[in-house]
C-alpha cells in the first residue's frame, strides 16, 4: 500500500470535506440542526480518517505496530491497531460536537447557572423543547459517553501494544464502562426494567416489583446487568474476528440497524393506537426522542470512520483494525443501548455474537483445548479458507466427557471431527468459532465470500430481530414503547 | 531494575493501600467525606503506579518503549512512556472518585432530574450547601476535566511511540483543551477578568469594560486566552526537561503550592475586612470554596502518582516519564487554573517555566540553530554535567544580527560563548535553556545537584508569587478574593 492518497481518491475526499463544510456552515443560519451537524461531522470524519489510515501507515509500520495476512498466498506486512486512529478521530468529532445539541437549551434550561441574559418564556419551558435540542442533565451523559469511549480506546491501545493476558484483557471494558456506571448512579438512578407478560401472574406485589405497571426495580442488580452489557459487546465483538473485514463490516451493520430503530422513534406519531382513551390532541415527539438522537448523534460519526476503514480493512486487507476497534466498537453499542435505555433491543441485534460467544465457550473456558488462534486456515493451493482444526496427540487422546461432547455436537452437524483409524480416538476437531463452522457446511470458500456470508446473516438476524422487537413486543410484554406515549425514557429497557 | 518489589517495598505499599481503604471504608459511616475519600484514593493511586511501574517494566521495554540515559557512565536501556502509567491511574482514580462529592447534593438539587426519593427543605437548597458538596453544574465540569486529561493522555502516548514532528506536538494540547473550552462555552460562558487597578482610569466605560466593577469583559478573546494557557502550559514543562527527576519534580512543586494556595480558601473567614460595612453575622465558606475545592480533588491523586513516579525517576533514573507525563501534568494545572478561576495565579507559580520558554525561544523560533537534543552534555571523566553547545562551523559562521545577539547574551552573563580565535568568529554557544545557564553561572555539577537546584529555584519563586499574589493583590487590583465576600467564584480570574 502507498501511503500518499491517488488523485482520484483526494479529490474525492476534498471534494466531500468542502461538502460536509458548506453543510456545517450553513447551519448557522437559522436555528441551527445538530442532526445535520452531524451527519457534516460524519463525512468530515470519514475524509480524515480515510487519509489519516492511508498517511500513517508507513509510520505505524516504523513504530513496530504492524503484522502479516496469514491468510494470503504472499504474507506481506502491513499496518496494525489503525482502528486506534479511527476512534481518535471519532472522539475528537464527538467533542467538536459538544456546543451544537446543547448549547442553547443550556442556557435556557438553567436559568441561573449560565450568565447570559437570556429570557425564557415560561410555555417555552413546558412545551418547546425543540427535536434536536437537549435538555442539561443529557450533558452528563453525553460527556460520561465520551469518558468510557476514551477509557476504551486508551486501553484498547494499550493491549494492542503490552499484547496483555486474556484474563487482563476482559477487564478492560470492565474498567472503561466505569465513567458511564457511576454518571448513571449520579444522574439518573432509574433502575427498573419491564417484567415480560407472561411472567406477570408469578409474580407478587414486593417492594421490588409492580404487577400492575409491569415493571421490577433491581436497583444495584441493574448496574451488573449494565457492567455486563458492557463486558459483553466489546469481547463478542472482539472473539467473532479473524478474517478481512469481518469485525468492521459486523460493527457497520450493528450501526446501522441501531439507527434503523432509533430513527423509528423521531417520526411524530398521533397517540397511542392501543389504550385508545381520549387521544391527545396532536401529533407529538415520542417521548423517548431524545435517547435516540442522543443514539444517531453517537453512531452518524462512527459509520463515518468505520467505513472509511472498512474500506481499507475489506478483502484484500491493507491494514489490520486491532483489539482496539473491536473493544470501541463494542463499547459504542454498549454505551448507546445503556443510555438510550434500549440494551434489549441491541442484544437482538447482536444475536450471532452471542450464538458465536456461546459456541465458543466450551474452548474459552477450557473444556476443551483452545489453540492461541483460531482463525480458519488457508490453503495457498486453492486460495480458500477451510476450517482451522484442534489436534488431540495421540499420547494425549481426548477424555471420555470430551469425546462424548466432540461426537455429540459431530451428529448434530455443528462440528467436524477426524478419528484415527489406528486408536478409534478423535485426532482433531474443527475450532469453536461461528466462521469455521460457516465453512464446515458450506464448504471451503474465499475470504471474502465467507466475509459476506457472515454480515448478510447479520444483516438478516438483525432485521428479523427488529421485526420481533416492534411487531411481537405486545405478545411479550404489556406494552410496546414505539406506540405507548405515557411512557418517559427512563423507565422502559 | 528488577521488575519484582523487594519485600519492604511490597509490605510497605500493602500497609499503605490498607490504611487508605480502611479510611475508605470508614467515611461510608456518616455523611461521608470526599475530601478524606480524595486523601484515600490518592494513597491508593500511589501504592498502585509504584508497584505497576515495576511490574510492567520488562513488558514496556519488550514492547519497545525503551531509552538510553546518556547521562550515565552506563547508559543502559531502561523503560520509557512511564508517565503513561501514571496518567492512567490518575484518570481510574478520578473516575472512580465521581460518585462521592456529586451523589447527594445532585439529587437534592435536580429535583425532578433524578427518580429519587428525596425531599429537599427549601432553607436546605438555600444554605446547606456542604463544604465537601459540589452543586450538579459541577459535574459537567468535572467531567470535561477528565476528558481534556483523557485526551491529553491518548495524543501523548500516540507522541511517545509514532514520535511526532514539533509542528504537530505543539497542536496536541490544543486539540486536548476542546473538551475543557466547548463545555466551559456551553456550561458557565463567564468571559470577564478584574482589571488591574492602575489601568482603571485609563479605561473607558463601554460595552465589554465596566470600570466600577473593574470588569472586562473579553467574550470570545477569553477563549483564546484559554486555550493559550493550555498550550502553554504542557509545553512549557516538556521544554524544561532532559535530566533525571525535572519533569516530575517540577510538577510536584507547582502541584504542592497550588494546593498551598486552594487551602486558604477552605477556612472560613468572619467577612470582609476592607469594605467592613455590615459584618455579616457568622462565618462563612468563602465563596470560591467549591473552585478551589474541585482543585484539591484533581491535584491529590495527581501527587499520589506523581511521588510514586519521582521515586522511580529521580537520580539515578530507572525509568523515564516520556512526553506522556510532560503534557499530562501541564494539563492539569491549565485544568485547575481554568476551572478554579486562578489563571493567574497559576502563570505567577510558572515563572521559571515561563523564563524558560523565553530565554529558549530565539532556538525555538530558529533564530539561533537548534540541534535535536539540547540537555546538559554528561562528561564521562568527572561525572558531572556541564552546558551543551551548539557548534557553529568554520565555513557557516553566524550571521551579524546572531553574533550581535549571542555576544550581547554572553555580556549578561546569559551565556557562554567560545571565540574561534583564527578567524575571530564565534565557534560555540551554549544552548539557550535555563538547565544550561545554570550550570554556566554554577559550574559544572553532578546531575542530581543540577535537579536539586532548579527545584529549590522553583519552589522559592512560587513561594513569592504566593505572597505577592495575596500580600500585594491589592494595590495591583480594586479586590483580592481571598478577602471579599461578595463575589462568586464566577468573575474572578
Amino acid at each position: 500500500m502507498t501511503a500518499a492518497l491517488s488523485r482520484s481518491e483526494a479529490w474525492s475526499l476534498l471534494a466531500l470535506s468542502s461538502t460536509c463544510l458548506g453543510i456545517f456552515v450553513n447551519t448557522f443560519q437559522g436555528d441551527g440542526a445538530p442532526l445535520i451537524v452531524s451527519l457534516a461531522f460524519s463525512g468530515l470524519a470519514y475524509s480524515v480518517t480515510y487519509a489519516l489510515i492511508r498517511w500513517l501507515g508507513p509510520t505505524f509500520i516504523g513504530a513496530g505496530l504492524k503484522g502479516k495476512d496469514m491468510s494470503k498466498a504472499i504474507k506481506k506486512e502491513i499496518p496494525e491497531t489503525m482502528g486506534a486512529v479511527a476512534a481518535s478521530i471519532y472522539l475528537l468529532i464527538l467533542i467538536a460536537f459538544i456546543p451544537f445539541p446543547f448549547y442553547k437549551d443550556i442556557v435556557a434550561a438553567t436559568s441561573g447557572g449560565g450568565n447570559r441574559d437570556v429570557v425564557v418564556q415560561a410555555a417555552e419551558v413546558e412545551t418547546g423543547r425543540f427535536l434536536h435540542r437537549f435538555p442539561h442533565s443529557k450533558l452528563s451523559a453525553y460527556l460520561s459517553a465520551l469518558l468510557t469511549l476514551h477509557t476504551t480506546t486508551l486501553l484498547g491501545i494499550t493491549d494492542d501494544i503490552l499484547d496483555l493476558r486474556w484474563r487482563h484483557k476482559v477487564l478492560i471494558p470492565a474498567l472503561a464502562s466505569l465513567p458511564l456506571l457511576l454518571v448513571y448512579y449520579v444522574d439518573f438512578g432509574v433502575t427498573s426494567i419491564v417484567i415480560p407478560r407472561f411472567l406477570l401472574p408469578y409474580i407478587p406485589n414486593t417492594s421490588i416489583t409492580n404487577s400492575e405497571s409491569g415493571l421490577i426495580h433491581l436497583g444495584p442488580l441493574y448496574y451488573v446487568y449494565m457492567a455486563a452489557l458492557s463486558i459483553f459487546a466489546p469481547n463478542s465483538i472482539n472473539i467473532l474476528a479473524g478474517i478481512n473485514g469481518i469485525e468492521v463490516g459486523q460493527s457497520i451493520v450493528v450501526a446501522v440497524l441501531l439507527m434503523l430503530n432509533s430513527s423509528l422513534y423521531l417520526i411524530p406519531f398521533p397517540g397511542n393506537p392501543i389504550l385508545g382513551s381520549s387521544p391527545p390532541p396532536r401529533a407529538y415527539p415520542h417521548p423517548a426522542t431524545d435517547s435516540h438522537l442522543f443514539t444517531l448523534y453517537l453512531l452518524l460519526p462512527f459509520l463515518g470512520v468505520s467505513i472509511a476503514l472498512y474500506t481499507h480493512n475489506r478483502y484484500p486487507a491493507r491494514v489490520f483494525v486491532g483489539d482496539t476497534y473491536c473493544y470501541f466498537a463494542g463499547m459504542v453499542f454498549a454505551v448507546v443501548g445503556i443510555l438510550g435505555h434500549f440494551s434489549k433491543t441491541l442484544l437482538l441485534l447482536l444475536i450471532p455474537q452471542i450464538i458465536n460467544f456461546l459456541y465458543s465457550s466450551p474452548q474459552l473456558f477450557k473444556l476443551i483445548p483452545c489453540p492461541r488462534h483460531r482463525l480458519p486456515k488457508y490453503n495457498a493451493r486453492t486460495n480458500l479458507l477451510e476450517p482451522s482444526v484442534t489436534e488431540y496427540p495421540a499420547e494425549r487422546p481426548p477424555s471420555n466427557f470430551q469425546t462424548m461432547t466432540l461426537t455429540a455436537l459431530a451428529k448434530m452437524h455443528l462440528l467436524e471431527i477426524q478419528i484415527n483409524p489406528e486408536t478409534n480416538n478423535i485426532r482433531s476437531s474443527t475450532n469453536f468459532t461461528i466462521l469455521n463452522l460457516w465453512l464446515v457446511w458450506f464448504g471451503p470458500m474465499r475470504e471474502d465470500r465467507l466475509a459476506l456470508g457472515l454480515l448478510s446473516m447479520q444483516t438478516a438476524f438483525g432485521l428479523l430481530g427488529l421485526f420481533v422487537r416492534h411487531r411481537m413486543a405486545l405478545w411479550i410484554f404489556s406494552l410496546d414503547n414505539r406506540g405507548f406515549p405515557g411512557w418517559g425514557e427512563g423507565g422502559i429497557v
